[in-house]
């Protein structure tokens, strides 16, 4: 039904009345990287769980009440990867329209390499620019995120003063109806 | 109750098993000028609504499904200015941690001054920055991307590049536990 002074139905319940409004939930997660000796390697976690087991993300997670964004990129780096990090800037914020959801990446500097996969994650690994499992990407933000990251870090080769803050609308599914 | 494998008590019907999770909410508003003879006019709308009725806000309300974060912003605007406006980039993402909020605003290009409030606003106005109602203002949240927004045109003015992208949390209402 159409609440009174409202313009769309919403969820109301038969009991009491409330009504249960509907918004897009937000994302929240991390880019970790580790630089040693000029090399830089992104952390990547194999999902332990359903929707795209065994495919590769950046830790990230739904934000909770009671949280910041910043606090909920952390708390989900913790629980998937036992990652210890230091946040960095906001990277990425992305519109993924036709499941409800808003995408944000931030920045992160692994602390050290004391990471365990978490409950959720199969598996926990450093991979370099090249090694990165482009077919084995859980989600279409991951890709989209990995690739901004890659193109900053090529223009700052060239002399470009540092990470941007991109926002982005991805608007199908990686493959098959299943990743969102 | 905790849902099997959760870590955090949920809301679950007791009719249908339904979980219903409760995350933070996008709150999508614009910053809306215009530029004439070199002189810079912000739009701001009095609200007609609880909370803050009488106060002044920039156009924003709840994000819905199935609109991407630029879509709600452009939507509150039409809503409650009347305004035909060209969306820039997102200016500020603001944590409202307390009320479960996040707050972000786009910067946007007055196209005409044909605007007129809507049914949630008693007036919309045209203020330079040292005609903005500072103190009648809705919420900590527009206080401070106004804020940020003049101190980017500041930094202009001095040879800055442009605007920034600005990420900052709010902790507490701007007086009195109703302004939130």
């Amino acid at each position: 039904m159409v609440p009174a002074g409202d313009n769309r139905p919403r969820y109301v319940c038969t009991q009491c009345a409330t009504i249960h409004y509907q918004n897009p939930k937000m994302v929240l997660g991390t880019l970790p990287v580790w630089e040693d000796d000029g090399e830089l390697k992104v952390l990547l976690c194999k999902r332990a769980i359903e929707p795209r087991y065994g495919y590769w993300t950046l830790p990230a997670g739904f934000m909770e009440n009671n949280e910041t964004t910043e606090a909920a990129a952390l708390r989900e780096t913790v629980e998937e990867a036992g990652a210890n990090v230091e946040l960095g800037k906001l990277f990425a914020l992305m519109n993924v329209q036709h499941v409800h959801q808003v995408h944000m990446f931030y920045l992160a500097t692994l602390r050290d390499l004391d990471f365990a996969p978490g409950e959720e994650s199969l598996d926990v690994r450093m991979f370099t620019e090249s090694e990165i499992p482009w077919e084995e990407l859980a989600f279409p933000t991951i890709r989209a995120t990995l690739e901004l990251f890659f193109a900053d870090r090529a223009r700052m080769r060239e002399g470009d003063a540092g990470y941007g803050f991109h926002t982005q609308d991805i608007t199908r599914p990686m493959r098959g109806p299943e990743a969102s």
